[in-house]
Formats: C-alpha cells, structure tokens, sequence
C-alpha cells in the first residue's frame, strides 16, 4: 500500500528554541535524505540522527531526525520529524525544501486521519486528539485522555457486541424462515434494550456538563440594573473587564469571560440588568440576559445587601436595587423556570452594612461585597462544589462532550425505542432486525466502524495543520 | 561534576499538534523516570521511548521521550526532551511535574549557556545560536549559520594564535633578562600586527551591512511634502501602512517596516515632508527624517515626474513639488552630505505625463508612480542589487552582525595600534607584551576564551526560554 508523503509544521507559529516538521508516508526517509546530510534510508525506527539539512551546498540548519518505521509510528506509516531552530524562515525553508523533493502539504488533521484510517485509533480516539490539543482545564484535559486512551470506545464497543449476538440470532431464525424457531430470547433482547438504552441516556445526559467541561461551565450574572454585576464578573476574573460604572445600564452586551477554579473553566456571563426599559439597545440587552440564564448551569442572582435597603424604590422604568429579601423570592422563581441550573442568591455591597445580614429566604445565600473583594473566594469555592457534586461529573463516568457523538446516541436511542415497540407489538425478526442494525450503525458512526468521506472531512477539517 | 537540573518549554507558546519540552543536568533521566511509564534509567543516548507521562494514577500525556547521554547533547550533559501534544495546559502540567521532581525551571538562554560552558560551542557559536533562531531573511540566515558552524571563530583563533606565538617568544625573552636577545624578531612581528589590523578593520567595516542585514537594510524615504513618500512606502510593503491624504504634511512620526527582496530584508522609514514649518510636531518630524537619512543606507529621494510641474512654486511656509531637475540637485546634495549612502533619486507620479521623461541630470533616476504601482518592481531590484553589489556583503568575507563583537575588535585594534608604535619607538619587550596581551583579551572575549559572569549574564539573558 503506497500512501503519497505529506509533511507539515507541527509546532505552533512564532519564534522558539525548537520547531518540529514531521514527514508522513511511503517515502518519507527517502524525501527527508534528500536535504540530510546524515544517512538514514537503512535507519531503525525510534532512532535519533543529529546532521545538517542543506540545500546544494548551502546548510541550512543543524538538526536532529528522529526516524519512526511502519507500523510502529503515530500515523502506522513510515514518519520522520525533524527537530530545527525555531525560527519561522528556517522552519518555512525546510518545509519548502521537502515539498520540492517530493512531499505534499499536509492538510488540517491528515496526520490524524491517516492514523484512524490505518488503524491505530478508532474515530472517537482522533476526536480525542484534537480536544486533547485544545484542553485548557484539568476537567476538559480528563475527559479528553480517556476518550484518547479508549475508554469511550470501548463501552459502546461492548454495547455494539450484545446488539450484534442477538442481531444475528434473529438473523438465523431468518433462514429457518418455514420453520418458526426462535434462536433469540425476545425477553432477553428486550431487557437488554432496556439497559443499553438506559446507559444511553446517561451518556446523552452527561453531555450537557461534558459541553461545559469543554467550553467552561456556564455561569450567568444577573439582576437589577446597579446591582454590581459587571464588579462582581471584574472581581471574578481578577481583571477590570467589564466597563463599570454607576451609571443604570451601563452594560448591554452580554460580556464573557472563562477563568479556572481549581481545574475547572467556568464560563461567566455579564449581562444586561433585568428592567423594563426604552433604550432600544438596553432592551436587546434585557432579552439576552434572558436567553444566557437558559444556557446557564449556574445564576448568580444579585441583589443589594447594603444596610437601609431594606425597602425597594420602585418607579416606572427604573427599579433600584432589591433587598435580600425581595431578591429571594425572584431567585426562588428563576429555580422553577430553569430547573436544570442551580440559582444562587448573591448579597452584594455588603460593605456598606454594619449589623450582620439577617436572611431568613429559602434560596442558598452568599453575602459578598464585589467591589471590595470579601467573600469572592468562598463564592468561587462554591462554584467549584456545585459542579463537583453535581453526579455525573464523577470521573468514573464517560462524559461526552462531542456534539456528533450526541447527535449518534440520539438516533441509536430512537432506533432502539423503534426495536422495543416492535417486540412488544409481536414485529417479525426481519423488521426487529432492521431497527437493530439501524442502532448498530449509529453507535458504529461514533468509533468510525462505520464512516463516510463527508464525516471525515468534517471531523479533521476541524485540527490544527501538523497533526 | 555535577549539574543542577533544569528544565523549560522549549516550543512556541500557543496551541500546536505538539510541543516539546526539554531537561538538561545530571539528573535529567532520573527526574524525568520518575513521571514516565518507561524504564529509562539505562537507556542509551539517542534512543526514543513511546509511554505516558503520568501523576499518580492520572495520566497526563501519551508522549515520545528522547533521551541523550552526556557528553553526546546540545548540553553535553544528560538531556531528555519530552514531545508532548502541543497544548499549553499539558505542557505547562508535565513542567510542573518536572519542577515538583527536583527539576529548575531554566533562565533564558542557560541551556545554550551550558553548551558554551561545558564546551559544546565557543561564545560567538552561542550567539549564533539566537541570531538563527531570530532570522527573518535568507541573508541573515546564512550569517548567523556560518558563524554557527565557527567561521567566524576559526578565523580569531588563526589571528590569535599568531599573536600568541609572538607574546611568548617576547615573554621569553624576558627569562634571559641580562643578555639582550630578541627571539621574536620585531620586524616580522611589525608586519603581523599589520595585517592582523588590516583584518580586524575589515571585519569591523562589514558590521555596518552586517548589522543591516540583521535588522534590514534601512532605506530612508524622503522629499518634499505630498512627493507621495508615504504612497511609495504603501506601494513597496503592498499594504495600507501609513496614512495617505493630499493635505501636506500628513506623516510626522517615522513609519517603519520591513520586507524581505529576494532574501534580504530592507527597512523602510517613511519620513515627514523636508520643509520649514512652523507646526510644532511636523517641525520634530522633519528633525527626525533628517536623523534617518544619516542612518540609512540607501536614501530614496522623490521628486514629482508630472508633466507640467517643471517649475516650483515656492512659497515661504509651503514647498510644491520638485522637478525632476531640481531634485536631481538636492539628491547630489545628499549623496554628497551622506557619503557612507547611496542616494536614488525617484521621479514619482510619472503616471501623470504623456511625453517621456527628458532627464540630463547626474543622479541615478527611477521613474514611477506609486499610486498606480507602475515601475515599483524595477525599484525592488535595484534595491537588491545595491545591496548584493555592495562588496563587503559577499557570502565569501566573514561579516560581523553582533555589537559585542565591533566593540571587542575595536578595543583590539586600539591595543595593536599601540603595539606598533611601541616596536617603532623601540619599547621593551615587557611593555609590548603588555599590549599585545590585552589584544589578545579581547579577541579572546569574542569567542568566550576570555569571559566574566557579566559578559555572560547579558549574552544569555536575551535569548529565548527554553534555548
């Protein structure tokens, strides 16, 4: 099997102490002695070569070859990586000098791909790579290794091997057509429906919280305008991010930024302050703040601790800040309208008070003071246990956290709710056989058993050139 | 002996397929064995080994480790380099790992340092190091390589050793005090020192293309108010650098960028207009335009080649576009007031004329139009030629690109010069050593034969982490 040579740049852009090109390909020791004054056409693979790249008889750079020989390299092919000064011209002169002597240009993620196509990790494997490669939190790091490391694959690879045994019973009754045998159990298959399709579920679920492990946990700061959300997002972050001022409806765009709380990103959201307003932007703003508290895991919502608020002003088109008490009540009915996120009550400017807040609510409350900096990190340290606790974010539990992988599982769930009617409505094994391979097929698109031009495209469309 | 361990990242910053990670020191095996999967303790130099690096039960990365054995490294001590994937939260755990393990984190430049230290490279080969890595052109790559390879430092070793022989030939005349010989025979001494002088004088001169090629030739853009110097400077990067308008008098700060012709990067300075002015800032921006021309080495002066501009208007506070004549004039001027320069005199906007340009006068003259991008290309080239005809820039002659460097020749040729006036004065052989020996010190501290801590501390400082 001749596959033609690709190379690319493998570190990232800019100037360092070292920058790596890798050769990928039947000919990849070939093409790379055609520039290396070092002999290596007969070289063992895993071994290390320290000579000049040159070209007619001008040396380029002093670099060290590392030789890698199928199948025993990233990609199973034949690979080498050249290990220059990292400077960009001399990285670019290099990559030119292979292209002329016979490599072509790797595309996004062909080093990936050809790594899945010959086998050396399933799809869900190369997903991995990928994520691995964008990882910037130690939850999204963990999630990424054991999908990396197989764990993934290999749970839906025993739920694919069950559907199969009983699939090609059925099958086989098939050839018995006359004879109406039953080689498969419909009791038996139905159970084992059941509990792939309840395993299923759990790994649909765990999708939304593997999403924020992914992109960061997704926090929304709201409440009346004034209440200090944007202070609140700046003493977060540690950065004066957010435009403050005391100015009502001072932020209208909604203004995002992640930080990590001990390995864990948390989106956070800052929003417009909920008030019924004119202001053709504000109210844009309004509905925003809106649309981020349904996306949101968790909402932060604030309201005034300050002493002698205890009394909200209310006026037509501008609503001072809520007392701890009034604010209770509204975070008690944010908890009913999302109930799929975690609603906090957030006491802010408790500077400007003297006697200890006397909360009676039912809401979980934290007293804080955003702008001089108290009780922001008690805040965080519950930010952190609220997704800790939260179940299904035990690292012992698969946690998808790719929207294909999702988008599979939900069409093997159907399929397989499809398979469940049809035993209980007596279907014959040839129809019962259909959905179960249609199952099959969506938990095969997910290692990639099962693959099209057009999937592949897209998932290694998405890797950075290099890989 | 025995050498702390130390560590950095050694790959750009940023997001990559991978990135790599390097350990240098006696311990560098061992501290590295005890975060990685593979047995490595009696691995040989130059061997690679597939494993994970792990914490605790956790795994961190699936990574190649390259293991080398003193005195075969970049350090000549033991080094490990860890090729991980190229995310800077892995990166950044596995360096964490490495500190927490009884690794240093590595200074700027120190592993490049303990290559010098320990021998590897003498200290113009270590600078070499930094300038290779920052090389933005084909012309300042070759340079930085040849010094690299030690052409440069084999050539002061030739001129050192010679001195060397003489100084203790005349030392040793100094044992047999009493008796008035002269084994170092002065004459031949004499013509020695002149030609070493000779030599170093040359090396000297060629710091000034030496230096351009590094940081770009400087090509100052000058001329009257509206000759279209900023549209020129436009025309020659290809981009909308610096702002155009037909209000005289536009540019007042120095606009600065460079491009790369045919492998030799030129800076080009775009200038204020040259006039007597009474704004303020234009005022310091014609003082600066004129502190350009004396730094550039090609002065590229405009003057309007539009039809029916023969005549100036010239008015006290404003000056109307040259002739090509009169600015033939002025170019002489120049050429004659910046004797080290070459001046061009550019006829612009040569897209407004419909009769061939009559020139008779004695400067070098290209018609153009910037505007319309007519003839800039013939301007590239002649700027590339003016450069590679430049005698001392042949690729042949060592050129010196490093400050240190002209300064440590100078101060060498200060002290020959004194030697030659000592044997002509007819010093004794005791004071002439004298001379001779700091000669000798400071072509010894181009090469780090001679060095102090502080001398080592500035080189080292400026290079990048992880070299």
């Amino acid at each position: 099997m001749t596959n033609p040579t690709i190379t690319a740049i493998c570190t990232p852009a800019g100037s360092g102490a070292l920058g790596v090109i890798r050769v990928s390909g039947t000919d990849a020791i070939a093409v790379t002695q055609k520039i290396f004054s070092k002999n290596i056409l007969n070289a063992k693979g895993y071994s290390v070569h320290f000579g000049n790249i040159f070209y007619k008889n001008e040396i380029i750079d002093e670099v060290l070859v590392t030789v890698f020989r199928a199948p025993r390299s990233f990609t199973k092919e034949d690979v080498v990586e050249i290990s220059c000064h990292g400077s960009p011209y001399i990285l670019e002169r290099v990559l030119q000098l292979l292209l002329e002597n016979g490599a072509e240009l790797a595309q996004a993620g062909e080093f990936t791909q050809r790594a899945f196509l010959n086998g050396a990790m399933d799809l869900a494997q190369a997903e991995a790579v990928a994520d691995l490669i964008a990882s910037e939190s130690e939850a999204a790091h963990k999630v990424a290794i054991r999908q990396l490391k197989g764990g993934f694959s290999n749970e839906l690879k025993s739920l694919r091997e069950q559907l199969l045994n009983f699939v090609s019973l059925i099958e086989l009754e098939l050839d018995f057509g006359e004879e109406d045998v039953e080689f498969a159990d419909r009791t038996q298959l139905k159970t084992l429906v059941q509990e792939i399709l309840h395993k299923i579920e759990s790994l649909i679920a765990s999708f939304r919280l593997g999403n924020a492990i992914k992109k960061g946990v997704p926090v929304a700061i709201v409440g009346r305008p004034n209440a200090g959300k944007s202070t609140l997002l700046n003493a977060l972050l540690g950065e004066e991010k957010a435009i403050v001022s005391p100015i009502a409806g001072t932020t209208r765009d909604v203004i995002e930024d992640t930080i990590s709380i001990q390995g864990i990103l948390f989106r956070f959201m800052d929003t417009a302050g909920l008030r019924e307003t004119n202001d053709f932007v504000e109210k844009i703003g309004v509905e925003r703040a809106i649309e981020k508290m349904k996306e949101a895991l968790i909402i932060l919502y604030l309201c005034s601790g300050a002493e002698g608020e205890e009394v909200a002003e209310i006026t037509e088109n501008a609503i001072a800040d809520e007392t701890v008490e009034e604010g209770d009540l509204t975070a008690q009915k944010y908890q009913t309208a999302f109930p799929d996120s975690k609603v906090l009550l957030i006491a802010n400017k408790c500077d400007l008070r003297s006697t200890p807040l006397n909360f009676t609510g039912k809401s979980e409350l934290i007293p804080l003071s955003a702008r001089e900096n108290e009780n922001i990190q008690s805040l965080r340290q519950r930010l952190y246990e609220l997704v800790v606790e939260n179940q299904s974010l035990s690292f012992e539990n698969t946690i998808i956290t790719n929207a294909r992988h999702v988008e599979a599982l939900r069409q093997t769930q159907k399929a397989l709710l499809t398979v469940l009617q049809g035993i209980d409505s007596g279907l014959t094994g040839d129809l019962v056989s259909i959905d179960i391979r249609t199952a099959l097929h969506y938990i095969g698109s997910i290692t990639g058993e099962i693959n099209t031009e057009e999937i592949l495209g897209n998932i290694f469309g998405r890797f950075c050139i290099g890989k």
